[in-house]
């Protein structure tokens, strides 16, 4: 059997997940890694991997079947995905929840008129998450829906205890409320807000001389970030810092609690994942949806896709017959 | 807009599940109910709804868009779904497993003489379960799938319960093991056998006189069923049996535990229900699916498809691009 051919487009911890996905997969194998650096300054974590310029790219279009996109959302994918779809098949993980509707139309008219398949939006939220929220509601679809992130490192949080006056360095993660979620999964759909359903806990090195007990408050009082939520500070050293918070964990729930029958009959519906490499994982749903936008290319579509338009055997590396004899 | 007209076929637990689901669904109606008893002897739980017999349902061909089977896997579908899917685009819950491949092409040729759509063995298990079995190896390759089921009621084992000398009435209920779930969740892949995932407790009334030291006995050590298992057995009374146990709760855990990277990340990926009515929920899958039937029938698809055909927005009655914009 052909391989599908991979190209990976940028390689930050995306990009680097990706690479070793595809070697998991059986019937992938990865062409090259397409760089805005200087290649030579690129060492993928696979040897004996090509690493290419990325105005090269436009040579490999023959040689390659889909383009996975790791750029950033912010400033990359808005660009590249409706550029590159003109030339590949690709996915990418676009996750501006807000500007989603935009970014499907600008390629899906690129990708029409060039005649290739784009999976724009995939990972785990948006991604495997939104599958859940829809499949769920359509079963059950008087009752409530609840989304829970963590425990996950976030950036943007981080970002913000790093701005602190007296802070050297930080990490905070976003924990879910056992409590709230344990009332979700009692049926008793309870109304919950975001900071209901999530608390804070902040590593945090201090630098020398700072007033701990300032640096704690000013986090706990920071507007919009921490003000509403349950927040916890730790201090700790630079090397503990290191050593403990340096890995990129996430994950978090869905949880569909529906009433069927009478009403009396309460139906939890629940998907959840505990990661301990969010980019990792994330990339490794990039590179079964791949799978997806090859075989949609070849069954002759055309167009922008969303994971919602997916059916789960486009993903599977496995015949539609072992499907059924083996897994239904 | 024009409501997906349902046909019910099969008036016991899984057909009263399907007519309350059909009611919550904002794009369908129930035509009617199809029996092979007298009409006169049913009353459907909403008042106004048709009572048909069974022989006069070709009358309805034209009438109605998608005819949902509610009968049984042993005896029922492996005759209704090739027969009615003749006149109808048909959905059932076919969950013999060994016995899908054959189901599966009988049904197949059928739906494409007679230009149908058919979708089998949906449900949770086959069905959600089967789903996220597939999804999960394919974004995870490296790894282990668990399954756990229950808390449930389980229909075969409740009937060796009842066949027991000296019992009068009985239940069993299978109910996953916590230290089994919580050693798959922390990522070691432990080797666990079907037993080991699970424990049994059987709640029995005793008939006058009987021994229930004796019962307890036969009971425990009963092959295939219940010697390879940690089982418990409490005596009640008969109030007790119907005031506590007449409800039908099963549910369970798809648990995927994936390594990624260069194997020393863990990404578990799970997937659970918790049903106070495993026919109420089964059905409302069933529903949901029976749109997915009528839509493919509609975009010129005929044949036999299982869950694993299926994308999400085929299930939503919510457009693509309400999915998009709100739920991704």
């Amino acid at each position: 059997m052909d391989k599908i051919k991979i190209g990976i487009l940028g390689y930050g911890n995306l990009g680097r997940g990706a690479e070793l996905s595809i070697q998991q997969q059986p019937d992938m194998e990865l062409v090259a890694i397409f760089t805005r650096r200087d290649p030579e300054d690129i060492e993928p974590t696979t040897k004996k991997v090509k690493v290419v310029h990325i105005d090269e790219v436009e040579a490999y279009q023959d040689k390659i079947d889909v383009m996975i996109l790791c750029g950033g959302s912010a400033h990359d994918l808005p660009e590249q995905t409706p550029h590159f779809t003109k030339m590949f098949n690709t996915v990418d993980s676009f996750d501006t929840h807000a500007n989603i509707p935009e970014h499907f139309a600008k390629v899906d008219q690129v990708a029409k008129e060039h005649k290739t398949v784009s999976i724009i939006s995939v990972g785990w939220d948006p991604g495997l998450f939104s599958i859940n929220r829809v499949m769920a509601e359509a079963i059950l679809p008087k009752g409530e829906t609840y989304t829970f992130w963590g425990k996950g490192l976030s950036q943007g949080h981080s970002d913000a205890v790093r701005r602190v006056e007296g802070v050297k360095d930080g990490v905070q993660y976003t924990i879910p409320s056992e409590k709230a979620i344990e009332a979700v999964r009692s049926g008793t759909n309870p109304h919950l807000t975001t900071s209901d359903k999530h608390e804070r806990i902040c590593y945090v090195v201090a630098k020398e001389g700072a007033y701990k007990s300032k640096i704690e408050a000013d986090i706990k009082t920071m507007p919009n970030y921490f003000d509403e939520y349950e927040t916890t500070v730790h201090f700790i050293t630079e090397e503990e810092l290191k050593k403990d918070h340096s890995a990129m964990p996430h994950g978090g729930f869905v949880i569909r609690s529906g009433q069927t029958g009478d009403g009396s009959n309460n139906q939890i519906y629940e998907f959840s994942l505990a990661l301990d490499s969010n980019p990792e994982f994330t990339s490794s749903v990039l590179v079964a949806y791949a799978r997806a936008a090859y075989r949609l290319h070849k069954d002759g579509m055309t167009g922008a896709q969303t994971i919602y338009d997916i059916a789960p055997r486009y993903i599977s590396p496995l015949s539609n017959e072992t499907l059924r004899k083996k897994y239904l």
